[in-house]
C-alpha cells in the first residue's frame, strides 16, 4: 500500500456515506428488489481508456457499507498503469447490494482515477525537474481524496486548507508593500513559509528582498518566467500558475520552474471512464 | 426567483458548511488575517466566458456562512445567459472575510455553472422537441446542487436517486424476461414508471408487450433509434443513451428520441470560469 | 434474508445511533452499572400478541451498538407472522449492556413490528388483487425504517419522498387546470408518472383526458369509487385513499380500486408488544 | 409561552433537519415546482378533533426551515385546548415552499399532539391527587419532543435518559438482595433517587427497608396498590405501572398511588389530526 | 472490565473521531508519510508520573479508527494505580498509521487520567466516609469521557446534564421561598430528588423544612459544615461545595460532609503526562 | 474587532452546539423551568482574578443558541486585559434560558481565557524577540478555539494540523538520515518549511546541511541553546521545546531561540474563573 497516496481513512467513509445516503433514499435501490434473493455475482473493474488508478479505497469502501458481505479485490494499486479492457479489481458476493453499490463506486472511481490521470499526463509533459501542484479549486467535500488522487498521478499537493501557509495575492496586500506584509506575516505566523503571487519581474525583486520562501509567477509568458527564474537565481522557490495547459507546461517546465500549479487537475478533469462487467 | 430551479436549502447548506470546513482548517484564512483591522472591499463576479449562471444560492451562502456582514448582490437569476467580461453580482463587506470565503464561492459558482452551461448547449442542439436528460453520474455529495444546475440549463432531471424509479438493465434480468421483470415491478412497486434498457429492437417489442412506460435505447446508432422510435410508434417514452456528445445529439433528436440522457452533464463538464474582481 | 423489506444498512445504524445516545446520557445506563462485573444473561423476544415480524435489523443494531459481545439470534425474518408468547430471537452475552440496550431495540420492534402488523391486516382485509399502499404520514426520522416495515407486511410503498413523483392535489392547481398542470408536468419532469388526486368524477374525466397515470380518488364511498372504476375502465391506475378502516377497506377492494392507501399504516399504528425475557 | 413545556430549541431544529431531508430528497418538492413563480398563500391549521395542542414550535421551524419567508402565527399555545373546526394558527408566503413543508409540519404536529391529548385524557381521569408518568417506550429520535407533549398534556416526565435515575427491576437483581442493590447505588450514586420495581408486598417491605425514594408497583390490581399505599404509609413514593389504561387509571388513583406511569402515552397514542386548510 | 468506569461506547468513538479530523487535516499526516512503505513498529505507554489510569477506550478507539491494522493491548484497567516509568499498555503495527495517532491517543489519555489521578488524590485525602463529586464544569464536548475518568479515580457523579435534577440556586428563587419552589418541584418534577444550594443555617432549616433530599452548603467555613451538620442530623445529604482544596479536603470530611463537590477534578485537573515509547 | 484573534465561525458555532447538547439532556434544564414565566434578567461577566479574556465569541453563541432573546455585550475584546472584579460584559432577557446558557458560556469562557491568560504571562516572560507557541497537545474538540486563544495571549501558532508541516522527530528518522528524511520532504511535499527536531549539536549541524527552515531543539538547557544559536547563526530559524515553565522561558530567551513552544499553554492551563453575577 502506498502510503502517501492515501486520504484519511474518515475522509473516504465520510465520502461514501454520503454519497450512499444520496443515492440510495429512503426505500433503497427499488430495481436491485426485485432481484431473487438468494442471487449472486461477480464483477470486474474494466478501464474504458488507458490512464492512472485511483480511489481504490473508495470504491471498495462504497461496496462495503452498502453490504458488508461483498469482496472486493485489487490487481493493482493507487498511482498505478490502467490499460483500456484490461481488469484491474473485482467485486463478489450478493447481486442486489452489487449493483445498489456500483454507480456510487465507479463515481468515485472514475473521478479520482480521471485526477490521477491528468495529473500524469502534466508530470510527464513536465519531464523532470519541475514538479506538478495542485490547487484549491477542488470540488467541495471531496479535497482530501482529490489532493490523493493528486499525490496518486505523481503530483504534490499545494496548502490543504487555508491555515496550511501564507500566500499573499495581490487583494492581501491592501495598503501594505510586500516587504511590509511578508514582514506581518513573520511575526504572526513565525517558522511559516511565505508565498508571495507576482506579475511582474519588480515584484518578484520584492518578494525576494523581503525574503519570501517562493514566488508564484502568475500568467506570465514562459519567457517572462525563464527571466524571473535567472533573476531568483535559486535564492527562492519558483512557482508558475495561470492557465497552463498540456501544451505549454514543456516550455514553463523548461523555463526552469520549480513548480507548476494547474487548477484544471481538480477542477477540469474529464472522468477516466471505468465499468463494472459482470462475469457471464 | 425560479423555484424550479433552485435545490433545497438546507442542500446548499451542509455543502457550504462542508467544503468552509475543509478549506478554513483549524487557523482559518491565516493570509487574510494580516489585512488591517477595519478594511472592507467590493469585488464583482465577472465571467470569463459566455455560458449560463447557477450556483447563486451556494455562492451567497459560502459568503454568509463566513461573515453574516458580507452582502452579496445579484443581477441575474440562474438560468440566465452570461456574457464574457459583464459582471454578474457583486459582494461587498469586510475584506478579510470577503477573501476568505472567495475560492469556497467560485468553486461552487463555476462548477455549477459548468455544469448549466454544458446542459444548455446540448438543449440548444437537440433544438426542441427532445429534452435532454442527466443522470445518476452526479459528484458524490452534489446531487442536489448539479441536478438543480442541470433544470437551469434547461435540461430535466433523471431519477434523483435509486428510490425514485425502476430502471431495468441487463444485470437486473438474472433469470427473467423483461416481461417477467416488470411484471414483478407492478406488483412490488406499483404505480411507479417502468424503465427498461433496452439494446435491441426484440428487447424494445419484449418491453412494449411488457407495458414498460419508457424504453432507454443504449449505445444504439441514431439509425437504429430511429427504427425503434417507429416500433414503438408513441406507445411509451423513448429514451437514448450512452456516448451522445454535442456533435450527435441533433441527429439522435432527429431521429425522434423524446428524451436523451448525457452523463458528461454532471461527469465531465468543464467549469465555467467565473472570477471575482475586486473594485478599485 | 428478504432484500426487498429491508431497510438501507446506513439508515438503521443511524437510527439506532440516535435513539441510543438519547436513551444513555453522559453517564450510561447507571442501574446496570450496578451489576457485578462479568454477569451475563441470555434472553428471548416474546411477542405478547400475535402479529407479523419487522425490525430485526434495527433490534441487532441496537444491541451490537452497545457492546459488539452481545450475540443477537433470530428464528424468523422480517414479514413473518408472530404467535403469542412464542420467542422469536434471542440475545445473549454481558448482562449489563445486554440491558442497556434492551429497551431502544424493544422500541424499534415493537414500533415496526406494529406497522407491519397493521398493514398485514389491512393487506388480508383488502382479500387479493388491491394493493395497499403508505403514504407520507411517516414518524419523522423513521421514514426508511416504517416503509420497510409496511413492506414486509405485504404493502407497498407509496413515493418515499417528494422528489419522487408527482402527486397533483387541490392546492397544486392554483390557476390551472388539470390539463395544463398535466402538461406542465410532461414537461418539466418527462419520464415520471403524474398522479392527479380527484374529488369528483368531473376530476376523473379530466385527468384521463389529460393522460394521468393514476386517480386517486379522495374521501369518495365505495359506491363512487365503483363508478369511477367504470370510468377509468383500465385506462389508468385508481387509488382511494382519505379514512379507509380496516371495516371499510373491504369495501373499496370490491369497488375495484387498484391500490389503496392508508396513513394509518405508519401514522396510528399499534405497537405490537414484544417482550425481552430472561432465561432463568 | 410556556417554559417547562417547550422541548430544547437545538432538539427541535435537529428534529425537523433531519424530517425535511428525508422528505424533501434530492430534487424538492417536484410536485410544488410546477407552480406559477410568485404564487402565494395562507393556511390555517385545523384540528379535526378536540384535543390539546402540542409540537408549535416543531411545526414553525419546519416551515421556516423550507423556506425563512414564511410566517407562522398562533392563536393558542402548548397544552391549550383544541376544538375541532376552530383554527389554531395560520402560516402564509410564498406558495411552493408552504406546501412542501405542510407534510413535515403536520406530521410533528399531529404526533405531538395527540401525545398531549391522550395525556390530558389520562390526568383528567387520575382527577387530581395523582400525576400520570410517560416512560422510556418514546419514539426513537423523538425523546425530547414528546417528552415536552406529555408536559404539554399536563403529564410529569420518568427519566429523561438511563444516566437520569436508578430504577432497580428484577433483572438488576442478579444475586443480590434488594437491600443489598439499594446500598450499592447509595456508594456509586450518592444524592440520587433509588427506585425499585415491585411485584410483591414483601417486595415493597424490603424496598421501604432499604430507604428506597420510590417503588413502582407493577402490573397489580386496585386492591394490591391500595394495600401497598397502605404499607408505605407515606414513607416513600408510590407509583403504579403496568397496563394501566384509560379505563383503569381512576381505580389505581383511588388507590391512592402517587404516580401512575402509561407506556402508551408516547408508544400508542393515536395521532390527532390537525389539517392545513388554504384560505380561498 | 470495570463496567461503571467506562463512558458508553458511543461517546468515545464520536470524541476520537472529532479529534482525529481536527489533527489530519485534508491531507493527513505529511511528515509520517516519508516513511517507507512496510516499516513497522512497537511502543509502550509509559507514564512519567505516578497516578491513574483512565481513557484506555479512548486510547485504543484512536489507534483503531487511523488503522484498523493497529494492535493494542494493556496490561492495566481504567482505575489501575500507574507507577512512573512503568509500561502500562503497548501499541504495534504500521509504523507511520502508529505515529498519525499517537498525539490524539496520548491527548485523550494525559487528560483523562489526570482527572482520575487528581480524583483520586481528593478521594484519599477525604479518607473515607465522604464522597468526592464532580460538577457541571467539564470540558465541552468531553462529558462522558470526564465524569468516567472520575469514577475511574474512585469519585462519584453529579448531575450528568440539567436534565438529570433539581438544584436550586440563589438565582432559580426569584420571587419564590425555598419552600415553594421545592413544593413546585415536586408537583413538575416528581420522584426526582430536590437539591438546595444554602449558605446561611437558616436556609438550610427552610430547605430541610420543605423536604429537600439533599443540601448543597456553598463556600463555608468546616467549623460552619460541622454546625450544619449538626442542624441537619442525617433528615437529608450534606454536600459542601465551592473552593473545596486538597489542603482542605480532610477537614471537610472531618466534619461530617456526605459528599464533597469539586469543580477543579474536571476543569483545572494537569494533564498525567504519558509518554510513547518506540522499542529499539 | 480582532480578526487574527478569531476562531472560524463554524468551529465556534458547533463547539457551543456540541456543549449544550451534553449539558441539556432531553428534558432541558429542569431546575430552570421551575421559574415563573415571564421573569427576566441581567448579569455581568465578572472575573475573579487578573488575566486575558478569549472566548467571547463562543459564550455569546452559547446564549443565542439557548435563546435568540438573550442580548449579550462586552465591554473587552478577545486579547484585552481582565482586572479581577471589574466586569467585562453582560448579558440580559429572559431568565429562565439565561441560567440554562450560563454554565456553558462560562465553562467556554473560562477555560479559553485561561489558555490566553497563561500565554500572556509565557509572552511577558520572554520579553521581547522571541515568540511563544502552542503545539498539537490541544483539547480533542476544541483545537480552532484553544488556538485563537492562544494568539488573543499574544502567542503564535504551531502547526494546525498533521497536513501543515512537516516535523521530522527520532520515530520518522526509521532508517534514515536527517538529510535524506529531508530530501525526501522536498521532493514529495515541495514547498513547505522542513522543520527538524535535534537532541544534539551534531544532528543540529545535520539539519543545517540539509536545509530545514527551522530546528526544534528539545530538552537542552539554555546554555546548550545558546550554543547551538551560535552555531545555526542565523541560517534557520531556532525553536526550543520540552518542559519550559515560567521560571525558565526567560533563560531561553536570552539564549537566543527564536520560539518556544509549550506545551502548557494548551494542554496544562489553569482555567480564568470567570462568574456571571446577577444585578439585583
Amino acid at each position: 500500500m502506498n502510503v502517501a497516496a492515501n486520504p484519511p481513512l474518515a475522509a473516504v467513509r465520510e465520502v461514501v456515506a454520503r454519497a450512499l445516503a444520496e443515492d440510495l433514499g429512503p426505500l433503497g435501490d427499488i430495481t436491485s428488489a426485485l432481484l431473487p434473493p438468494g442471487a449472486t455475482g461477480r464483477a470486474s473493474f474494466v478501464p474504458r481508456a488507458d490512464g492512472v488508478l485511483a480511489g481504490r479505497l473508495a470504491a471498495t469502501e462504497a461496496f462495503a457499507q452498502v453490504d458488508p458481505a461483498l469482496v472486493v479485490d485489487w490487481a493493482a494499486d493507487d498511482g498505478d498503469p490502467l490499460a483500456a479492457g484490461r481488469p484491474v479489481g473485482s467485486v463478489s458476493g450478493p447481486l442486489a447490494p452489487l449493483l445498489t453499490g456500483e454507480r456510487t463506486a465507479l463515481n468515485l472511481l472514475g473521478r479520482l482515477s480521471g485526477v490521477a490521470t491528468l495529473t500524469r499526463r502534466y508530470v510527464e509533459a513536465a519531464a523532470g525537474g519541475t514538479a506538478v501542484r495542485d490547487t484549491r479549486k477542488t470540488t467541495p467535500g471531496l479535497r482530501a481524496l482529490e489532493k490523493a488522487a493528486v499525490r496518486a498521478g505523481g503530483g504534490v499537493n499545494h496548502r490543504g486548507s487555508l491555515s496550511d501557509g501564507v500566500l499573499l495575492k495581490d487583494n492581501h496586500l491592501a495598503g501594505m508593500t510586500i516587504g511590509q506584509a511578508v514582514g506581518r506575516s513573520r511575526r504572526m505566523w513565525p517558522g511559516r513559509s511565505v508565498q508571495v503571487e507576482c506579475d511582474t519581474a519588480e515584484q518578484v525583486t520584492e518578494a525576494l528582498a523581503a525574503g519570501a520562501e517562493l514566488v508564484l509567477l502568475d500568467n506570465m509568458s514562459p519567457a517572462d518566467v525563464a527571466d524571473c527564474v535567472s533573476l531568483v537565481a535559486g535564492r527562492c522557490l519558483v512557482e508558475v500558475s495561470g492557465g497552463v495547459t498540456l501544451d505549454t507546461v514543456a516550455a514553463y517546465a523548461a523555463a526552469g520552474a520549480d513548480l507548476i500549479s494547474v487548477g484544471a487537475l481538480t477542477y477540469s478533469a474529464p472522468i477516466l471512464d471505468i465499468g463494472l462487467d459482470m462475469s457471464v
